[in-house]
This record gives C-alpha cells, structure tokens and sequence, in this order.
C-alpha cells in the first residue's frame, strides 16, 4: 500500500505480508481500504495536541506545519492518498475519514479560530469551515496532485496571507468590491 | 464511472457500454483512468475563458464558481473524482492531470493575480502558489471529503477573506506575529 498504493495491496497480499490467512484478514477488515483506515490512524494518533500559550495564529500554523510533516515525512502520506482514491467510490471510508480524521481535527482548529475570536486576534461574523479548507485544503491539495512542494514554510505563509489579507490598500478593496464587511 | 466509480468501470463494461470490442477500446485509451481523463477534459473544454473587464477579485471569484459549478452540477464531479483516485496510484495520469487540468487553468489564474497586482489591487512579494492553493484547494477538497458543501456563495467569501484578512486588527496582528512583511 505504501509503495504500490491501493491496487497493489490486495487482500492476499495483505494476508502474505502478514503472514496469516486471507480468512483471519478479513475477520478483522471489511476492505483493504479498512486496512488503510486502521493504518493510518495508527500513524497519526496523538498528533493532535497543540501546544498551550500560543496565540490563534501560531496554533494554526503549529497545526498546518504537523499535518504537513505527517503527510510528507512518514507513511500516513501514502496511506492518505490510498485512503483518498478508496473513499472516492467508497462510501463508507469516506464517512469514517469525515468522522474519525477530518471531524477531530477540525474541531480543534475550530476552537482555536473561535479562541481567536474572543482574544480580539481574529474578527467575527467569517466563515469557519471556509477558513479551516483556505487553511489545511492546500496541504491535502499538494499530496493529491504533487503540483508544488511542501515546503517547510509553507504553513506560516498560508496563515500570514489569510490573517493580513493579500489586497494593496484594504480600504480601497472594500469600497471597490463591496464583497467584505468588517464586522 | 458516473455513478460506481473507477472500481466499476472496467475496461469490459467501457467496452459494453460503448457497443465495441475491448480490444477497440485498447486501441485508444491504454486504461480506464485514461478514458475517464478524457471524457473529463471533454467535459471542461471551454471554461477557462474570463471575461474582460473585471477586477483581479471579481476574476479570480469567477474562476472559483465556474469550478464549483462544473464539480457540483455536472458530470466532470464524478469523472475528477475518478480521476484523482486512479492518480494516487498511476503517476502517468497524475502528471495528465499536472499538464492538461491543473497546469494550463492555474497559468490563467497566475495571469489574472499577476495583473491585480500590476493595477495595485494586490499586494506583490507574495507566494503565489499558495494563493492559488487556498482559493482553489477548498473546491476540491469539498468534492473528494464532502465535508462541506459547494455553496453559491463559496466562491466569494473565500476571495473576501483572502484579500481583506481575517485579522481583527491588522497592525495590531502584524506587530505582534512578526510574520508578516507588507511589501
């Protein structure tokens, strides 16, 4: 699975490499894609701590930079992209990653957005879950496609523009658009 | 494809369905993921026009909905989801889709930045890779996870908060961050 990807890890070579029956395999796994589920979250488990005393911005950048490190420098970056090709025609895998690997996650960054929030670091009245994708989606985005790197400062460059914004003159923006209002 | 996913469309149902041999089938497309990569650039022939006379934003949100438009209501959805699945395992149409989807609709973005930051609606000094990214990646982080969904208004909150910031108060952020150099 980690080096041929899904079509490579059949359930008989599953059973081979650890060497038992095909039978006792699927008494534990429904699917290999199960096996990959299982896999994977083994990989990742306790990688949601965040550390205390950061402001919202850090902390997201702490947890962007993670993510990135796990998707690129060990093996839960095969087995997320094993996971993202069977969740694709799979519809159980994609509820349990939506329930056991997104959902999780998100709700820690939703609480330190929302953390953020009530310290005066981050305005009000902006779309959570559009935020959380603007944040992590690009991370997802690199491993699936391999258009650009993951590059180590990555994270804080992603946290940067969102916090500061990416227009010339923010006045003139909002009057030009019209698309903003500060609340 | 459509409906099963890359599992079912085996090169025999393509074949079956097309009313030709498999043998046909072979003579033009080296696999399945090669049939679906074709029906989908088919399906996206044509929409990469801009029309003139909008603003970098006003672009750049145009772009974001004709993608969340052809994903959400129409069959190219299901074809690129096929297509991404078959790409974590066949580097030959992942390096397709670099080519002929993912390089060719950036370079247009990249212009469409570029120009913002010519006419002074956008700062310049920034890692334009991750702003392609954090506009885009949501589409289809949506569409592979379905943790969300593809709102009408998607499009332009994302391209809202990229430019304007999601920092309550931007000096106050960017004294205290340091991350951020305006340029």
């Amino acid at each position: 699975m980690l080096t041929g990807g899904l079509p490579a890890a059949t359930m008989d070579a599953i059973a081979a490499r650890a060497g038992a029956s095909k039978a006792t395999i699927y008494k534990w796994w429904p699917s290999r894609a199960a096996v990959a589920l299982d896999g994977f979250l083994d990989r990742v488990a306790g990688t949601l701590a965040i550390p205390p005393a950061m402001s919202a911005p850090q902390a997201l950048t702490w947890q962007i930079d993670a993510l990135i490190q796990i998707f690129r420098d060990t093996t839960a970056g095969p087995l997320m992209r094993a996971l993202v090709a069977a969740a694709q025609a799979d519809p159980d895998i994609a509820q349990a990653l939506r329930d056991q690997w997104l959902g999780p996650r998100r709700a820690v960054s939703l609480e330190i957005l929302r953390s953020g929030v009530r310290r005066g670091e981050i305005r009000s009245g902006l779309d959570e879950e559009a935020i959380m994708d603007q944040l992590f989606a690009p991370v997802y985005h690199r491993l699936f496609f391999g258009h650009a790197p993951m590059s180590d400062d990555l994270a804080a460059i992603m946290v940067a523009q969102l916090m500061a914004g990416i227009a010339l003159l923010l006045g003139a923006y909002l009057a030009i658009s019209g698309l903003v209002r500060l609340s």
